[in-house]
């Protein structure tokens, strides 16, 4: 165990600890002020910033600022030059107790790899709209019909053996596979004409799932990058939306499966006739008709071959690729959500991702800079979050699985035997905030702060079932997703309480008759999107763990004028500590919270704040100014 | 602190846990058997295999086997499918205390990133010959003199304003500048005279400083890339070396410097003169001809610049490149040693250390596939050390300075100000080992055993000094340099305690004369020489930490029918324990340990070893057959 004190050593990459020039934008070659913060009575002597310019490490001694004047801690401070585009750096502190390295993992006694450095990035294109956006996804067939004419028809097309149905709204759905071409007619319009309700959520970014032209609700198997499906609107609903959405000054992103396509797109149906079609070399043929690359082994969805300079002139590289097309007018999407970027271009003997992802980065930014790239991976994605790749992925893996884990337990699924794998044990609050650690240690701040966090998805049980409906437990988990690091997302209708208890039931239709609401939720939602969006502290400030213990988690976000304690108990016990240690973050006594929900009062006294006592649940302090 | 029964877990890439189909080759398509060891009693109820074949997670139970009779583990044995170059994979084990994680650092409750996953090479071309070598390190000019017609004369030239100046054998030197061009002959006959030296010492390969033409003697300064100094006794001399090693079965490596050359270089005196020049672009003028880039600001040394084609043609890529020409006959050096390695095509905006890396791997394997490509990096490494670059760097990073920490104290050096930051403070034998651990996880085993461990070179003070000539300590080092994972170097005289204070000392002339020796020492060196070259277990044996104790520690080297034990007591106190703990390395009750240096034997009972007391040094235990 490390001494107390190392506790109050904190640094990350927020704006209360490193201050570019101007603004938040960095050049190479501008000098950036970085600051450390450290408790006042720590034993601390000396402490150097560690950079490595070309290669050489290189150390900076720390001052002392004399300006500052807080009672409870000490900033420290040095210059550092922004030499190449990928700037790391760590600090190297000089004890009473002996020498310590900080690093994005924490203090260290050892000498750490620089895997886990800070990292600055110089000329990086932020998507900067996101920081202040609160994402909502929406799964277009499922979510509202506002063009009945353009819906599909029972019997209209016959996909995979299965003939189209149509369903009426809220119906159940039948089961795997006749599911998959059951339609309920959600459409373009349909989102458009809901996007009151949006916004009187709080909401201003929707992300859409597939509405490319396909034969299966779910699109994903498209047989068209250039058109958006008819029955959801056409082109011509898409131009709309964006109309509509930029009067309310409310972004967009779309979904694009670059992996793989639909068995029926015409330029597999090509490769599967003719050998020499052009596109054969789209796709890998190990015997040609037959024996072919897929996603998974599943042959409907045969993977394109990134080997083929004509399929990334399609797709990327060429001036009217796939990528480009939709980020310009008239449909000026805001950004690319990317299906499965983790498989993307690697193909055993010849893994591509590198150079594929470098080119889509610089065929979306060179369309729009401030465009999104966001990435589907369920894994470990931190390769891909260098800053010359996606500008953040779905955050299952930093974000969403270890919340689950630690608020329901370990559980994890393959597509392959054995298909699920639990534990019985629960995850401690440690095992979290380490996950969550871990994950961010592995990227520069300025993605950390991107990356796409949710609780459900298209792909996932309602996060209500997850948690066994526990409206406790539920809404702890909703209070993470708005105020941890990164962009929250929320799934449709999680907001009203609906439920799923499978990736299936969680596409069941948008449910509109208010009266079926669970509106208390609802408010709950509500009054948590509108701290995420006018927070300081949640929209660009510094993350410290303050609590994390079996069944508790506490943590301190925190900007120049702005502190915010969230508190959260797992339960079943009640949590009713002597007071809620604060001082390792720099909270001085006197200062004092409100708590967000219940309006209480309370004032930090010895270095703790006497919280009342917490059910299974969570507490939400914001400083008073 | 994680339960005792997770210290039983081990795994590593040796091969008693990997096993190819075929001898330690790995191909693309093979299928590679999996072990882990675990503690008979540990409650370990299920174990999972975690790949990420073309970036999707896939899990495969282990399962036991039924073969393995010790009565102190259980075996754990999964297929792996070698279907990337680099196959990454780590373990998932179920307990009844819930859930681990077991990768390259240890076992961890939360999920990692996939950083410190264990990592296979297929199709990677391996310096096979690398691994049961024990290599030697030669300053040219201070080792022997071989032929006194050749040597240096005084007022021969002059460079950087100072004359040449011939030294008598074993005079001391002057201080820099003026040691810069003091010469005392030494020369490569000189080194071939020697074999029979170094043969008697165990050694059976040579790392050569610098030895093409240049000014000073240390030879960074290269003016000429294709010639051996004249003064070393030119090509022909190289020519003879070979012939000489080549009936010995020993190997050399020559040292190079593409990072920069001389001042003195034609190629940067014409382009000083004539920016039009065709070797102009090989350097970076910020403004012609005063303002030129070079390494780390010395102006007499100036950075090549490799955004020049035309300069990695000359360097690696052309088929009369550099890195190519001293690999073929009739010189046919073994290997390439690389300095600065760290700073090497670093240009700022222009990061392009990957692409050139991988251009000179390319050359050099070309030429000869087993050649030994060594970079010198006193920092972290791991980047270029995953199969795609280097084969090994200079281990000051990932041995020699967590040593020294544990050792001495810990102490950091830089170029610039300020130029050494100590504490006073002792690190621990446990930061010692998390260093090591550290290191090895972030690079695929079969690169971690090529890694070149030395304890001195030319460019640090000897290692005697260091530890303020506690013999006690000395040996203990050079125990631990001869018994860890990689390769051991010597730097020559170490073996019979020369001493110096600084690098400058550390170059000064071997000591012939044999009543001069520290003749003890010497027979210690060739004891552990012999023990490295002949024992399975350090040739490609696992390693696992036993104890790691503020002052103590202790490591087991295991193969499958060879098993050490190394324990080091930094003192100043005995170590006496009741026993040492080594049944989380599965070595069962009965097995007689022999010591290594003092012959006494000793019995495993109730899963320790009844050592004697340790006063500080080292005991090497290992089992009789």
């Amino acid at each position: 165990m490390n001494p107390d004190y190392t506790d109050s050593v904190h640094h990350d990459g927020s704006s209360r600890y490193v201050r570019p020039a101007t603004g938040t934008e960095m050049k190479l070659g501008d000098e950036v002020s970085i600051q450390l913060r450290t408790a006042v009575d720590a034993p601390i002597e000396r402490i150097l910033l560690r950079t490595c310019p070309d290669g050489e490490q290189f150390f900076t001694e720390m001052q002392i600022e004399s300006t500052s004047t807080s009672p409870v801690c000490i900033w420290w401070q040095a210059r550092l030059h922004l030499s190449m585009p990928v700037m790391s750096y760590r600090f190297l502190i000089f004890a009473k107790d002996g020498v310590w390295w900080y690093n994005g993992s924490g203090v260290h006694r050892h000498v750490p790899t620089d895997a886990e450095d800070f990292r600055l990035l110089a000329e990086y294109d932020a998507p900067a709209w996101v920081h202040e956006s609160v994402f909502y996804q929406i799964f277009p067939d499922r979510f509202a019909n506002g063009d009945p004419s353009s819906s599909v028809q029972t019997g209209e097309f016959k996909y995979q053996g299965q003939f189209s149905r149509s369903r009426d709204w809220g119906e159940k759905q039948s089961t795997w596979p006749e599911a998959m071409v059951e339609f309920y007619g959600g459409d373009l319009p349909g989102v458009e004409q809901r996007l009151d309700y949006m916004a009187d959520l709080g909401i201003n970014a929707i992300y859409l799932n597939p509405i490319f032209t396909a034969y299966s609700n779910h699109r994903y198997d498209v047989v068209d990058y250039f058109s958006v499906d008819p029955h959801l609107g056409g082109d011509a609903a898409l131009i709309s939306l964006r109309h509509a959405t930029s009067r309310r000054r409310m972004r967009f992103i779309i979904d694009i499966v670059p992996n793989h396509c639909g068995v029926e797109h015409p330029w597999f149906k090509s490769a599967l006739e003719n050998p020499a079609s052009p596109t054969a070399d789209f796709f890998t043929f190990h015997q040609h008709p037959h024996d072919y690359e897929s996603w998974l082994g599943v042959r409907s969805l045969p993977k394109l071959n990134y080997r083929s300079a004509s399929l990334r002139e399609t797709i990327y590289a060429g001036p009217k690729a796939v990528f480009r097309h939709w980020l310009k007018t008239p449909f000026a999407a805001d950004g690319w959500r990317v299906d499965v970027a983790n498989m993307l271009a690697r193909h055993g003997r010849d893994q591509l991702e590198t150079e594929v992802w470098a080119g889509i980065r610089q065929a979306v930014k060179e369309v729009n800079p401030s465009a999104y790239l966001l990435g589907e991976n369920f894994f470990d994605s931190s390769p891909q979050l260098q800053g010359d790749q996606l500008d953040a992925s779905m955050n299952y893996f930093g974000f969403t699985n270890p919340v689950k884990f630690w608020l329901h337990g370990f559980e994890v699924n393959q597509h392959g035997e054995p298909r699920t794998v639990r534990s019985a044990v629960p995850w401690s609050a440690q095992a979290l905030v380490n996950s969550w650690q871990a994950s961010r240690a592995a990227i520069p701040w300025v993605i950390a702060r991107q990356q796409f966090n949710l609780l459900g998805s298209h792909d996932l049980p309602r996060i209500l079932d997850t948690l066994d409906h526990d409206q406790a437990l539920n809404r702890l988990a909703v209070a993470l997703l708005l105020t941890y690091v990164g962009v929250p997302c929320i799934y449709y209708g999680d907001e009203i309480g609906m439920r799923g208890k499978d990736a299936l039931e969680a596409r069941n239709c948008m449910i509109w008759k208010s009266d079926q609401w669970d509106t208390d939720l609802r408010s709950f939602y509500q009054t948590l999107v509108r701290l995420r969006r006018t927070s300081p502290a949640l929209i660009d400030g510094g993350f410290q763990v303050l609590v994390a213990e079996e069944n508790i988690l506490a943590y301190l976000r925190d900007a120049d004028d702005d502190q915010l304690i969230v508190i959260g108990n797992r339960g079943p016990a009640e949590y009713s500590p002597a007071g809620l240690p604060v001082r390792q973050g720099a909270v001085p006594d006197g200062i004092v919270f409100r708590e967000l929900l219940t309006g209480r009062t309370c004032t930090v006294h010895d270095g703790k704040l006497p919280i009342p006592p917490l059910p299974a649940g969570v507490q939400i302090w914001r400083a008073i100014p």
